[in-house]
């Protein structure tokens, strides 16, 4: 039985400050559950149906059984799908200007689906760093979660003033804009970063300075922008070659 | 004044049975209102707020003025844009065996937004025809144009039985399948149809037979998949070149 106290909690995590405050994040659903339970994030509770609880018994987290109707008052999904967790927010690593690879850096990206989307994007080309402006939208919501697809447990990820960040670095700076250089003409590189602003304001004028190389996605059509999710797979589909 | 049978009328074509047998849609906001009005569709009536209807004054539609709080009860954005359509649906000219340039066929897309997305990107790369299975969710559907962002008017659609119409045609048929020759490796064509299946599923099997060439965006990480539309994205902008 879940007391009146704990969905209080539980919804009061739907909040951004909340969730940093206590350091935790919300997911839902028997997939991403699974994935979370494999990974090395720690599980501070989970709330889950009987059905779900009995497929899963031996564990080291702590469970509360509830029922179906409890579920629907704590979860954030149209259709609850058995199990809710409460888990562990990693702590911040120090982000390096040091780049190995292709490290993706979000500029202002506002939309949670999208944000989430993008994680997955990065995960499928094998890309395992993004860097978030500080006001791009936060990881732990749970929208980027449940849209990433548990791709949010494979990707590293950091906020920081991008600005300050971007000049202390030795690679190419790409980055996405309406009249650079087509991407199919783009060399291949095995350390750079690529930067994406978000679908309506396109990237900060301020970052101007910082790009090496500006990169764009011709057009052909009637369409006036595409979507930031669609435009990061295919530049960086195009960018880290096969 | 708004009636309540209007109202009523107005709520009633949010659903598809509705909007079929009127042959009518909806659409909402400032910025598509100013491309409905610029293209052939035909407007049967404007729901306006006063400040829409003072910039707009000489037209050869009607348009009923109506208050912001109006506005909202008949509204299906989370925050209206002053003007609300009510535009006539385009007969379905016959579909073609003849291939002209690239045709997007999809097959089983259920998700509103991603088909929306999916016409915004065909109209981005110039690509006018998408030929949609019978059970791919409804062009007309408030949030495909909303999320198709005014490229609907663009782009051309059909919806019929894909195996028989797929049998008929003379040109390569692509389909985007997980274990199929990477996207890079295919050669250039002018006239050639492109297949996307949804998200869940893939393909339907029974379209295997009439694919001439499977075609797959090589994944080096983790994520099980990509979204459609996404996928839809980097397949276009490969196959078409610049």
């Amino acid at each position: 039985m879940l007391s009146r106290n704990e969905v209080k909690y539980i919804q009061s995590l739907c909040h951004k400050k909340q969730r940093t405050e206590d350091g935790v994040f919300l997911a839902e659903g028997v997939k991403i559950a699974d994935e979370i339970l494999a990974s090395d994030y720690t599980i501070k509770k989970i709330y889950a149906t009987e059905g779900w609880y009995s497929r899963h018994k031996a564990m080291n987290v702590p469970v509360q059984v509830i029922t179906e109707a409890e579920l629907k008052r704590i979860s954030q999904l149209q259709t609850p799908n058995e199990v809710l967790l409460v888990v562990q927010q990693k702590p911040a690593s120090i982000l390096s200007k040091q780049i190995n690879g292709w490290v993706l850096v979000l500029d202002g990206i506002q939309d949670p689906g999208n944000l989430g989307t993008i994680i997955r994007i990065a995960d499928w080309f094998g890309i395992q760093q993004i860097v978030c402006s500080n006001d791009t939208v936060e990881w732990y919501n749970p929208k980027v979660i449940q849209s990433s697809m548990g791709s949010f447990l494979r990707v590293k990820h950091w906020y920081t003033s991008l600005p300050t960040w971007l000049q202390q670095l030795n690679v190419p700076i790409l980055g996405a804009v309406l009249n650079g250089k087509p991407v199919q003409q783009i060399q291949k590189y095995n350390n750079a970063v690529l930067v994406i602003g978000s679908e309506g304001k396109g990237i900060r004028p301020e970052l101007f300075p910082y790009l090496t190389e500006p990169v764009t996605i011709v057009k052909k059509g009637g369409a006036e922008s595409l979507n930031a999710a669609v435009a990061s797979g295919i530049l960086i589909s195009h960018l880290t070659g096969m």
